[in-house]
């Protein structure tokens, strides 16, 4: 199981990040997030990207941030620009299940020990939206982006002029 | 030279998912970033980190969008869920100059027919600066991220259990 813990999210300030954070667990592989803070809106939006396009997928907001880290029985992950660069560590990341802790601005202290790896997507300040991006499809070897996803509405064929978009209606019969 | 054009950027909604797009371009080698709203602002914040990190790394914002894709010389790429996968394409894409397409939501048709490839990281929702981020460092061959920058004031080491920052003041004799 891939998860990924989102640290430090602020209402409003941190809606459209914590949104793209997300969908790009989701698109890259990832199988659910988990936020600190409660916001149903961002449930809403996430979980409405799941019925449209497809899952499993789960979102759970309003987390004890604490007990998910300690629970957690697989490799832990702090992805920060202080760490050490994705490519010098990714070969030490064992496979199996995985928690990807993402923060918001200033995390404290305690999450560079908490964590198994403090992983650097390059040491140069820019986004906990693209480094989560690029960890994913690394730690996937970019099966990642290749993942199938079951139960949605819509589907998009690759198309190199326009937009393709299937809409599938799953007939139910009793 | 890679340069990388916003499309669509919006005050103050897209404020802040543009200056992650920008900084994402900078750290994943990009040379420049084109903003097409006039925004002082995000052209402050993108300069203060080239200062403090180092460049050389443009930002124009306010450019006429049009006149950068028609005058620009090398391939130019646009970015959307709709296009070939990546993993698809990306051997027939040149290197050379390259321009980059980003949109805010949706964007006009004739992005489809000016641009030389339309590419999608995925044929999933997710977010323009994991895109970003996932096609420079397939397109530069991880090398993006490598880059060495010059003239900044802040250096980062990595760590694999802490913060390292080296405070580089040049003492300069006249």
């Amino acid at each position: 199981m891939i998860a990924v813990l989102r640290w430090g999210h602020r209402i409003p300030r941190d809606s459209r990040i914590t949104t793209h954070v997300a969908l790009t667990a989701r698109a890259f592989g990832a199988d659910a997030v988990y936020v600190d803070t409660e916001d149903k809106e961002l449930e809403e939006t996430v979980n409405s990207v799941v019925r449209r396009f497809g899952g499993p997928f789960e979102i759970k907001t309003g987390v004890n941030w604490r007990e998910i880290i300690r629970g957690w029985k697989g490799t832990k992950i702090h992805l920060t620009m202080y760490g050490e660069h994705i490519d010098d560590a990714i070969q030490r990341i064992p496979q199996g299940d995985i928690l990807i802790i993402v923060g918001a601005e200033k995390v404290p202290k305690e999450f560079y020990d908490l964590a198994d790896f403090n992983i650097a997507i390059g040491n140069q300040p820019h986004s906990e939206v693209a480094a989560l991006a690029v960890f994913l499809d690394r730690y996937t070897h970019r099966k990642g982006l290749r993942k199938e996803f079951s139960g949605g509405e819509i589907r998009i064929i690759p198309n190199p002029r326009g937009k393709t978009v299937v809409e599938e209606h799953v007939s139910r019969r009793e």
